[in-house]
């Protein structure tokens, strides 16, 4: 089943109400979770979260209170399109826009901004990850509306997550003033991964929060910023809006920029631009097989090891496995053992990172099957 | 592909010069190399001796400049007789031989006797297990020679395995004085599976060897020692050589003893009577997932994995997978991974002793499609 090309004639506004949208970012193809995850079948695609969804089917899920599936954009890969529709009942076909060429967060958000422009003009767009991971999903809806409210007063408001480690894997946003009247405050500045030390300063002082990569803002807002901020990028986004037929051509030489860098760092150094919503709900961005195993239903011996599974003073395990097999782990703790169609992974849980090592050897020998 | 009913009727004398023939004892259906041993697919099948063949076809191999395929017995579960006769092309059809129920060694060699005595009654037979290993096969085939020669002056020849360690899991055999004219000693005693110290002992002595559970004898020796020792059994097997058709009758009802206690150590209570010629030539009984990978062959950091197999900072694993699959272990030492269509181990190399908690679990849970 083919993708159609993207409708991008205005409809009627009698039927438009000023509404929110949603665009979920699902182009990934990360190898953390090699080798379940593989460029065909990416980390949203599956499901990493404890329960039975993908990340992407319960990003989608969880914001149904705020944004129904009609109104969610779902910005993919080609090659993923046909799978990323699969995964979403509900969301429209047309909703599903599939970039020819990956161009970082960018592209990908000014395009799906365009695309939303033309249904409704007074938007208001919500930017999500497709494969991160939230425990308290109330409590996730009130602080995404929060943001929704912060953006109709700034350019951009995004989420800040409440740090509970000093994490070197995260950028953090120092928080400047509280804003009148909201429960959003200043963004002070945004801040790239720091080491070890100085992100434990950063917890320690209370002024930091963890960048979740999300983002909340008009449709006209982010446009203005694009043409503010990336003219080389708006002029693209115009021949596409022009003519339809032209996304496979033009989109593939847009700039590859990340929205962070491209946008918000620039918005963010004028005093007034963006504001940041606290989040404590439980977030994970489910970065290695070892936030699978924290994130994951555990046994009475912390094994997140598939039912019927045969532990034998075995302890702190993750286990995943095709179909019906039996797990038997006797005498080990805190192992990952992943299996799949057509490989075997098994590591200690604190060696999660270096499945990347694996990836690099396999694609050193030629064996891009299977990567 | 059923297996025809053995034919007993004796073959025209001209054609049969004394000959040697083998008896090779493939009934087993043991659990330590579960999940890849199964109730349909022993050890003896799989292949765990470090190259491609099964122990079975390994054993009938390794044996054939002493004895012919044409001259090869196999006794088998009757479950297992097409798989058996599968393994070993050259080994005629009638000459696998079905047991109806496992009635232990006795019975087995008993009629496995009986049979040979009928096709040559001047025949030497040669009785092995079929699931052990040897490094050295020309060693192996000498020394087999030696017992052959042995037992033509004493009921019963065996091959005693020089010890290399003070080993608790075999039954050793004492060795009396060296025969004359040969290469063969008296039998002092067999002694059953000792503990530690005594193991120490018998090693420390130079005077015990391993029992390798095999044995070499005229097929009218045997047949006059279970007539004498085991009465019940020889009339079953008159029963049985009477009428063809008494097999699946009779076989069930025949004492269920081994040929060690029926009828070895009677036998060897008479000085005289039974010989053991010393053996050393790399032999194993692979009782383990340890033994399989001490066999393996290895790569330079003493992992015996797949061809293939993504070794990152892992040392003295053994891996098995179904098909092609791609095997990645990164930080682990000394850990087994076994991987079947319907199940996965993995465990400490030397903690190979606790599958057997694994299937009990299985059994007790009901699940016997897993065992």
């Amino acid at each position: 089943m083919g993708i159609p090309a993207v409708d991008v004639r205005p409809l009627s506004r009698e039927k438009l109400p000023m509404a929110t949208y949603a665009v979920i970012m699902a182009g990934g193809s990360g190898t953390r979770f090699w080798p379940a995850s593989r460029m065909a079948r990416p980390k949203q695609l599956l499901p990493l979260g404890g329960d039975t969804r993908s990340l992407l089917a319960a990003t989608v899920g969880r914001l149904e209170p705020v944004v129904p599936r009609d109104k969610v954009l779902v910005v993919t890969a080609a090659a993923l399109a046909d799978a990323t529709h699969r995964e979403l009942p509900g969301v429209p076909i047309e909703n599903i826009l599939a970039e020819p060429a990956p161009r970082n967060t960018a592209p990908c958000i000014g395009w799906a901004t365009r695309v939303i422009l033309a249904r409704d003009p007074d938007a208001t767009i919500v930017v999500l990850p497709s494969d991160h991971y939230v425990a308290n999903e109330p409590e996730f809806c009130k602080t995404v509306e929060r943001a929704i409210a912060a953006a109709k007063t700034r350019a951009i408001a995004t989420i800040g997550i409440l740090p509970t480690r000093p994490d070197t894997g995260f950028g953090y946003i120092e928080l400047g003033a509280p804003i009148a009247g909201g429960d959003a405050l200043e963004v002070a500045r945004f801040v790239e991964k720091p080491d070890l030390a100085r992100a434990g300063e950063f917890v320690a002082s209370g002024r930091f929060l963890w960048n979740s990569g999300t983002f909340f803002f008009r449709a006209a807002a982010m446009n203005a910023a694009i043409s503010a901020h990336l003219p080389d990028l708006a002029r693209g986004l115009d021949e596409m809006d022009r003519d339809a037929s032209a996304l496979g051509r033009v989109f593939p030489t847009l700039p590859s920029i990340s929205i962070d860098y491209g946008v918000m760092e620039k918005v963010s150094r004028e005093p007034g631009n963006v504001a940041v919503v606290p989040g404590d709900f439980g977030w994970s961005d489910v970065g290695s097989w070892e936030s699978a195993w924290e994130l994951g239903k555990k046994d009475a011996h912390g094994n997140a090891v598939p039912e019927g599974a045969v532990m034998v003073d075995a302890k702190n395990n993750l286990a995943r496995v095709t179909g019906k097999k039996v797990v038997a782990l006797v005498g080990v703790d805190d192992l990952v053992v992943v299996e799949t169609e057509d490989a075997i992974l098994v590591m200690p849980r604190n060696r999660a990172q270096d499945v990347r090592a694996v990836v690099d050897a396999l694609k050193s020998a030629g064996r891009t099957d299977k990567v």
